[in-house]
């Protein structure tokens, strides 16, 4: 990874060379760029150029075909994905996936307003207001509503993952936030008030996929990839349902798991969507760490903290480590794999299998990873 | 397929309802939404909201997973390509490969210069005035000079392409052309007159793709991919070190020989990115058809007409078919299994095997596939 936050000192291209030369040494028994057959990219929204040259061009894999995936907040963790397939189909053995995203000092008119606009539905909800605060908030205000969810239960999503986030040296934010400061903090789009919200940030991140005869070649500590999902749901939010689930979350929860074919219950950590701090107690119910209504709860009782029985976003999530929307998907999947290498700053005692999950749009995209040893 | 052309009738989720309205009913045995496992879709700017959660909501295709592949004027053949190494995988047996842009009455700081700044290298060549147009004419030049290559020859392409796109139903512009007609039109960038150019349309196309086992229960007459290639080449032009050929292209079409156990000689009927008609000439050098510099006088041979050794752009190409950017190379797919399967307008008698190729971006994008009975 490089490291994430409002990277003044570079621009996207940069972004890209930086988190190729920081791979490359990672690799246990090293790698070369000649080894990687294929590439994919996890962008939001291009600002440079055309974003899979740029990869070939500026990551030295001329030879190596690129793909960009776009699915909003899930771009990363889609293009994950495809990743995995692609070494699946047997027609690939080592690929690249990268997730970047250069959004502070971008161009405004291409970033800011251009990317809200092309993540709602630009006819209908976007002219209503429908930004990105506001397409989440209009869940958070239906959950505290029908399920009595808290701003003080919300406020304690902060605490946590800043109070993580403050060791990874990779985030955006690196200070403790008490629940005084989130719960007095200017309002941004009720119920979310500033220290509610993730920030925008510069960053990119890489893995490097290998079929499992392969993976020999580069490390003697593998994780694998058990499970994959992606889910959709109605654009217009007129037309959703039910406004305190994310379908598009179950959906993409429900192949992971199946593929995986393991349950909630064999979870030893988590890294999960908290755009904003409500967010993440929607997340767990709609991966299945709790009944639905029952996310403030959990995280009251602690089984999401350090020490608990699933530990979330120990990373410090896109609330700390910041939300360059490509790159989190990847950055999720560097902190799972560190996590269950034994590597991770706040570590997980004896982790052995991860779930990744991101989830974007006018809330309808989401996908999940499930890993293991 | 829809109708290419200036649909002001249509938005880009009617696109979509329309070309799943289309692709239904042509499944030999019947096809329903719900055998549909998993989408993909080529799309190179979304001008409506999220791209993924409209396929998922409009196309009926909620309980699928759908990304968005965007690779500049290859964004159609790499979502198929995508779409393929899923199904290779074993994870899906039956997938949905869309193509579908709507660039004409879309907002114009959405579509046209926001798309053009995108697909440039955004900082260096942009600005120096590297349109799309500019883009292709400074490799055309180069080639004129080099190896003589005409304005004639180029209006030949036009009026070849012109003279089938006027039966595909389908198809942007159904008139023929001359080349006197070509010769005098206004200059657009120089060498590249309004009639070298290939217009800018709205439009959809879409395939199933279907794992050899799964097949029957679709047809009994399939067509099969045999060999698929994607290649980058540097983003800006001043790093190109010889204009009168493509990399990418020539990268993309040695993975695709290569993966297929194919040569150029084993082809009989090809799909090719002529959306400059000296670009078709070119493409016929880089997929290797004849000697470098010698496309002009390939096409002047007749070789790539209908009745010819090779014929090139049956359809009409983009210059006649018209190029809505991400549907364009998954109409060509389109176009080859009709031909393969003896179903098309321009027939090429016997057709066996076929290539499809796109080229886009700042020239540093291609993709190829080969599809066979």
């Amino acid at each position: 990874m490089t490291r994430f936050g409002e990277r003044f000192d570079v621009g996207f291209k940069d972004l890209l060379q930086e988190v190729m030369t920081a791979l490359l040494p990672a690799v246990d028994k090293g790698l070369s760029r000649d080894q990687i057959q294929a590439a994919w990219i996890g962008q939001g929204q291009p600002t440079d150029g055309l974003s899979t040259a740029l990869v070939a061009d500026y990551m030295g894999l001329l030879h190596a075909p690129v793909t960009r995936v776009e699915n909003a907040c899930a771009s990363g963790t889609d293009a994950f994905r495809n990743g995995v397939l692609a070494v699946a189909s047997g027609v690939f053995d080592v690929v690249l996936v990268v997730g970047a995203e250069k959004m502070r000092d971008a161009r405004t008119d291409v970033f800011g307003w251009r990317w809200a606009q092309l993540t709602r539905d630009l006819v209908w909800d976007f002219p209503l207001g429908i930004t990105g605060a506001a397409n989440f908030a209009l869940h958070m205000q239906r959950h505290m509503h029908v399920y009595g969810t808290t701003a003080e239960q919300m406020a304690g999503v902060a605490v946590k993952n800043h109070r993580f986030g403050k060791h990874n040296p990779y985030a955006h934010f690196r200070a403790e936030v008490s629940a005084a400061q989130v719960l007095s903090s200017p309002m941004v789009a009720s119920p979310f008030r500033l220290l509610d919200c993730c920030p925008q940030t510069d960053g990119a991140a890489a893995v490097v996929l290998a079929a499992k005869e392969t993976a020999g070649r580069f490390t003697d500590r593998p994780v694998f990839v058990r499970g994959l999902g992606l889910g959709q749901d109605r654009a217009m939010h007129a037309h959703k349902a039910d406004l305190t689930s994310f379908p598009a979350t179950v959906r993409a929860a429900r192949q992971a798991y199946a593929m995986a074919g393991l349950t909630p219950t064999d979870l030893h950590v988590v890294e999960c969507h908290d755009d904003f701090t409500g967010i993440e107690l929607i997340n767990y119910e709609d991966l299945g760490f709790c009944a639905p209504g029952d996310g403030g709860r959990l995280l009251e009782s602690g089984a999401t903290d350090l020490g608990g029985r699933l530990p979330v976003n120990p990373s410090g999530g896109l609330l700390s480590r910041g939300h360059p929307v490509g790159a989190t998907g990847v950055a999720q999947v560097c902190e799972i794999f560190w996590q269950l290498r034994g590597e991770a700053r706040c570590q997980v005692d004896g982790a052995r299998v991860g779930l990744t999950h991101t989830l974007g749009g006018p809330t309808a995209t989401a996908a999940v990873s499930i890993l293991s040893l």
